[in-house]
């Protein structure tokens, strides 16, 4: 058994900063009491210990102090992507058999019809009747659950549980250290693993978040110069726009700056080098949601040595590649830890997430004979566009329903902004127009998956026992 | 399943300086392919996989390598204390039922006759005929084995296992951080947690231990004035003399020195006040065999604050007084967590470490309101004296198997040195000296066992019951 993050950290230090927001400023020990209050207001509003219920909300305190709430309540919680179709979203709700949806007033708007909804105003300002808080947790305990789609295009809830997330943060710091006074800047959402993973790692090493509704590069700039935060996650498209504000001030990254941990894939050269230059070390991640964040990390030192691969695995961690132990052969990327899902929910209970304890990502990749991995391909031809994961099949899924079109294809384009966007490929039954396909999926698809080309065509590439190649639909564009 | 630690580190951090000894230094890899190469050798000559076997040397980098490669054939490794008398070694050896006791060539000597001894040079020489060395280890795998005496003063062999050891290690970092830089000063003995839990901070870690053979406080002082250390574990006879050291030599720590981890008892505060005064950061601990290191840890911070105090638990750990939950309580100080041992071997085996999950330590303290521990007296008048435990009940068993001896007490007196030294009262059946009964107990007990004053009396002070109360011997001292 393992304590409470929550309560053990604010018996631990209480009187230490835990989340700064515009301005304001909470201790663990005033967090620790507001989560506790919501706790008890929830409870008083029906929700029982251990049930399964979503939320969604802006990256704001408010959102944190839910999150804890239920946490208190050791509830399994389905974090709700804020950018879904409400068609998404209602296929995740449906999936998780959630019975309530605790909702950030301003988000009421984003969720579909006919569900129960509590709203944070209403939990807020409701009385809550004390009830006993548990001070231990077990390891296989769901905390939190994530959807992410597959191979298939359907999307299945992942469940992290304490002893996921917590072997992930501990490994975490057994690569980049610890220190007292480490302050995280939080600019990626808190529904994905990127942003709730600094919440995890702030309970357990006692530190300071700083939390930003969205990512604001000036904002960041001014922060990564003058030292006020030491640690920052992010992708490509963010680290961009936060290079480009450092140079042309003319300002570096403060000595106290310690470790921008940066996800999604590979980063470009240029970026390395620009960031050495001003002193912002970078250290490039692999990770994904059913391992609550980093498998792999590339240390700041060998960012330029090892250009593209995506670094060791973290301490608890190990990484094969199927079927070879031999360097520099690609296969199919394994992964096997304390940080690894148990499984999923929902229409996917049942399958395994592992086959003898090995997680099979679906991405291509080798190792180099030091042992650095290399990302070659990702898995079912995914497409991360600012960070989001993109997959063609759910895409094609939705084009194909409509019923103007016989076949669909999706693939990634490059693009500078957003590293890749989706492009789609149909082939016609009857006859309509681009826009009228683009209105569809704007109704049905988060607006980083639509496509951003569609191209008519006659016939899609297909394989011998016609499966769709989809690398082929790139030598199209 | 986790990683073997040995590979996994070399794996992630070849070429980083793992241990220094006498100016030569070992970086992870070469680490890695000794004790690879000795676990070899080892099993060439019989020591088979997942064995009990014993081990006693002096805290030289072979000894080292030695343990690893047991920890690599998934030994169960009895860790040897060199200052015991053979018949305490024996004892241990027998209770343990192990095949080999593998042994320091210069350390034959101390063990007693007719016993399977396999010297360090027999296997260094040896030839090692290559076998698979697990990657991963089990949680619940034991890794060492330490004896250590309780009320009834018959000494209990504590397994440590693998998860012990770990969460142990990592919940230090929660507290007092983690950075690439950091040089552990090993000055303890390695058969001691608190030694060895060095060695294992080393490998999940990835930092250096530089190793004395021997405590030296000049040594110690060079190291920490220059910052060549950054961490050191020591009791308080050790801290004395660095004191000295450093305040007659006009100098301070280091900026770059970040703690002492300072065990075996509260501190006198003109250590602290002198410590603070140069710079000399301490971190007070309470900690046991039981709980493989620290169980709670008072920070530099609230060192004078919280005077007496041993601080509050680790993230992982909970400490509560029995029968009590309010502050400033007496009682039975009881604990909780993965570090506490999962239970004993050899005669042992069937004794319950704990009772619903908690370490019944037979301390006595209390909590104060803001949750700090402070420990009131010790497990069955459990005399600490220079960092070693000394049980009353096992002095007194061996006097009592003195022929001229009827009945015996034993208790501590303060020294100035030691912190505590044993003193003895003895009823007399027939005559003798007091030199013949300290022959006898250098013969049967380790020297800082020996009573440093031996008493002849009429009668021992008695309860109702006829008990032995120690507490009142210190009186008629």
């Amino acid at each position: 058994m393992y304590p409470n993050w929550i309560l053990q950290r604010a018996y631990l230090t209480p009187n230490r900063s835990a989340l700064t927001f515009e301005g304001e400023t909470w201790n663990f020990e005033q967090i620790k009491e507001i989560s506790v209050q919501r706790a008890y207001q929830l409870s008083s509003l029906g929700i029982e210990e251990n049930s399964r219920i979503a939320i969604i909300g802006r990256s704001r305190p408010n959102l944190i102090f839910i999150m804890y709430a239920c946490m208190h309540l050791k509830c399994e919680m389905v974090l709700l992507n804020r950018k879904l179709a409400k068609d998404e979203l209602a296929y995740q709700i449906q999936d998780a058999e959630v019975k309530y949806i605790i909702c950030d007033d301003e988000d009421q708007h984003l969720l579909p019809e006919n569900i129960n909804i509590l709203l944070f105003s209403t939990v807020e300002m409701s009385y809550g009747n004390p009830i006993a808080i548990d001070l231990e947790w077990s390891l296989n305990q769901t905390t939190s659950i994530m959807y992410t789609s597959g191979t298939t295009g359907f999307p299945k809830g992942v469940r992290q549980t304490v002893g996921n997330h917590q072997a992930s943060a501990l490994a975490s710091i057994l690569n980049i250290g610890l220190g007292e006074d480490d302050v995280w800047l939080c600019a990626v959402p808190l529904f994905h693993i990127s942003g709730f993973s600094i919440l995890i790692r702030s309970l357990l090493y006692g530190n300071e978040v700083k939390l930003y509704e969205k990512f604001d590069a000036m904002g960041a700039v001014e922060d990564i110069s003058s030292g006020r935060v030491t640690h920052m996650s992010l992708v490509a498209v963010m680290l961009e726009r936060i290079l480009n504000g450092l140079e042309e001030n003319g300002l570096m990254a403060s000595p106290k700056f310690k470790i921008i941990l940066a996800g999604g894939g590979p980063f470009p050269k240029d970026y390395l080098v620009r960031a050495k230059k001003i002193n912002l070390p970078i250290a490039q991640t692999y990770g994904m949601t059913e391992t609550s964040s980093q498998t792999a990390t590339l240390s700041n030192e060998d960012a330029i040595r090892k250009l593209g691969s995506a670094g060791k695995p973290l301490f608890f961690n190990q990484i094969k590649i199927a079927d070879t132990d031999k360097p520099y052969v690609e296969g199919e990327i394994l992964i096997r830890g304390p940080h690894v899902t148990p499984g999923y929910i929902g229409q996917f209970a049942k399958k395994s997430s592992t086959i003898d304890g090995w997680l099979h990502t679906g991405d291509i990749g080798y190792l180099d004979d030091e042992g650095y991995l290399f990302v070659v391909d990702r898995r079912s031809d995914l497409i991360i566009s600012g960070g989001e994961n993109v997959y063609p099949a759910e895409i094609e899924n939705v084009l194909m329903a409509h019923h103007c079109i016989r076949e669909a294809g999706v693939c990634g384009m490059e693009d500078e902004t957003w590293g890749q966007v989706p492009v789609a490929f149909v082939v016609l039954k009857k006859e309509t127009t681009k826009e009228e396909i683009l209105d569809y999926c704007l109704d049905h698809l988060a607006k980083y998956k639509v496509p951003k080309e569609i191209h008519f065509v006659e016939q899609l590439p297909r394989n011998g026992s016609n499966k769709l190649m989809r690398r082929k639909l790139k030598e199209l564009l």
